[in-house]
């Protein structure tokens, strides 16, 4: 493998500085917490991050109607309390600050940290957490891993527009706790992410296997199997899925295909068409479609499926609203 | 490797299918010739395409301020005639059409054709065609390339604005030719586009070479290199336009940096990072950014850089107009 990379110890920090290059004339960047953020609006201010590699998550969703703030850590390690109680201050314009997470153990800890720091100093502050990754633990315990990936975009969406319309702090937080529920996302590696430093990764996949149910910082999947077609994947994964949720005919829901770093924008359509006949023979009403490559792990080819539950029509006008974040 | 498809010889069109289910309510489909398009607007109307495999290039550039149509062949072969005809017939809407061609002889071949029909129809046809790529056909000659590469995507959007705003077909086609006489593109490769099939590359590299000057259908580049750095390949690229360009401080480019595949964002902000430094010293402003995977060689790792001059300021606001094509 090779990388466009100079010192990776600043990679982060030359990728944001490639950003702001970018997008000088609508973000702000700062440098010493490495936070791309946006001036303090007359609105809850809306906060998320987590470690880097994930690209074009999180920062790529700093917008108007969406994020307030992305707070960026090293490849796949939280960014600092200190850096995300920063982000607080630069972004409370006296409405509040909700923070969203993904769960995981060490973000949650930092963000929590952050969160009684800012409170301490008089800022109100919630906290949601992700937790849409609906594959398991490991293949003993086959506890739900309930980790936060892919669908955390969505929640992204869906805050952002209400709290733009003027969403108070505490509906917010009711609001993304109700999404959070509904929201279930499973992913397929064909090859895993190889990560600058030529690390081995945690699993390898042979020429002819795919693994379901993996994660996106090298989480192991729930079954091996060779790999035959992109209709195969649809159907284990929308099949797991019903499974979880016992969903019945036209049920509404929002769907997202994620590639999961390198996967061609041709291979994520076919596989969204796969999911278009399944659905139909479903008979499931699919209101809000969004394919790309949204939420990654570095360079892995592979491709996650999310659902989210429309439980609230205005939840679909609410993915549908404009915004001027740069990757949504 | 391994590939998200079915049948292949139905990859584009389930592909297609998959982008209509993500877009239905902004965009049309025709399914039998492969178009992606957009109802008839009071304004010229604007088609590009060519063989697919270029993914999110041409129909994620159909929308308001961009293209009208994208005519879409199978992997790296251009359309029919016949297919192009039945866009111009879909889109005219009295002010005539544009086409925007990249340049290759196969697909000259198809626009011209389709244009000659469609002008015996009664329809008013013009065809511009872009020659970007800055590169060598062959080390043999040193003639230049000449092909249209990633830069084609600036012409879409430059000419969109325009084309919304009212200017007529006359006006388009000559401004669509200044933009591209100002239009500088290079391209390296990390890794070879893998096509499905399995055909072999047209040329390979060890795991610590990179080549110069590669084109979006495996056209080889102009000088093999032990790799080093981001900065490396930055220093390369620009020295090699400055040389065609001769620039002067303080002159105004329009920058595209393009992942050419699989190249994971993060390493294409470290590069357009890398190219910001080379500018400041250069003394060049550059008034316009934009970094993401556009205009690709399927699952190429590598990168291109792509700079318009900017001989007329509103080109810098045609490009920061808004629109609703989905990769822009």
């Amino acid at each position: 493998m090779k990388y466009i990379q100079n010192n990776p110890k600043n990679s982060v920090e030359a990728m944001l500085q490639g950003y702001f290059f970018e997008r000088k004339h609508l973000i702000d960047y700062d440098s010493k917490h490495k936070i791309i953020y946006r001036q303090k609006e007359n609105q809850v201010a809306l906060i998320s991050g987590g470690g880097s590699g994930h690209e074009p998550a999180h920062f790529g969703y700093v917008g108007e109607g969406m994020l307030t703030a992305s707070v960026n850590g090293d490849l796949f390690v939280p960014p600092s309390a200190d850096a995300v109680l920063a982000a607080i201050k630069k972004t409370d314009a006296g409405k509040g600050v909700l923070l969203i997470v993904k769960n995981y153990a060490s973000d949650i800890a930092v963000f929590s940290q952050a969160k009684k720091d800012a409170e301490q100093m008089g800022h109100i502050v919630e906290m949601i957490i992700v937790t849409d990754d609906h594959s398991i633990e490991n293949d003993v315990s086959y506890k739900k891993r309930h980790r936060g990936v892919a669908g955390t975009i969505l929640v992204h969406k869906i805050l952002g527009a209400y709290a733009q319309q003027g969403m108070e702090l505490t509906e917010l937080t009711i609001l993304g706790n109700n999404i959070i529920e509904n929201l279930y996302t499973l992913g397929v590696a064909l090859t895993p992410a190889r990560l600058p430093g030529n690390q081995t990764p945690s699993y390898m996949l042979n020429d002819d296997e795919v693994y379901f149910g993996v994660g996106i910082h090298g989480e192991k999947g729930y079954r091996k199997e060779p790999y035959i077609s992109s209709e195969q994947l649809a159907i284990e994964l929308i099949n797991k899925l019903r499974r979880l949720n016992n969903w019945a005919p036209h049920e509404k829901y929002a769907l997202l295909v994620n590639g999961l770093g390198s996967t061609p924008l041709m291979e994520q359509y076919i596989f969204a068409n796969d999911l278009r006949r399944l659905f139909n023979m479903e008979h499931l009403d699919i209101p809000f479609v969004k394919v790309g490559t949204h939420l990654t792990s570095y360079n892995m080819h592979g491709i996650s499926l999310t659902l989210l539950k429309i439980v609230d029509q205005q939840w679909v006008e609410a993915l549908q609203q404009p915004t001027d974040a740069s990757h949504w």
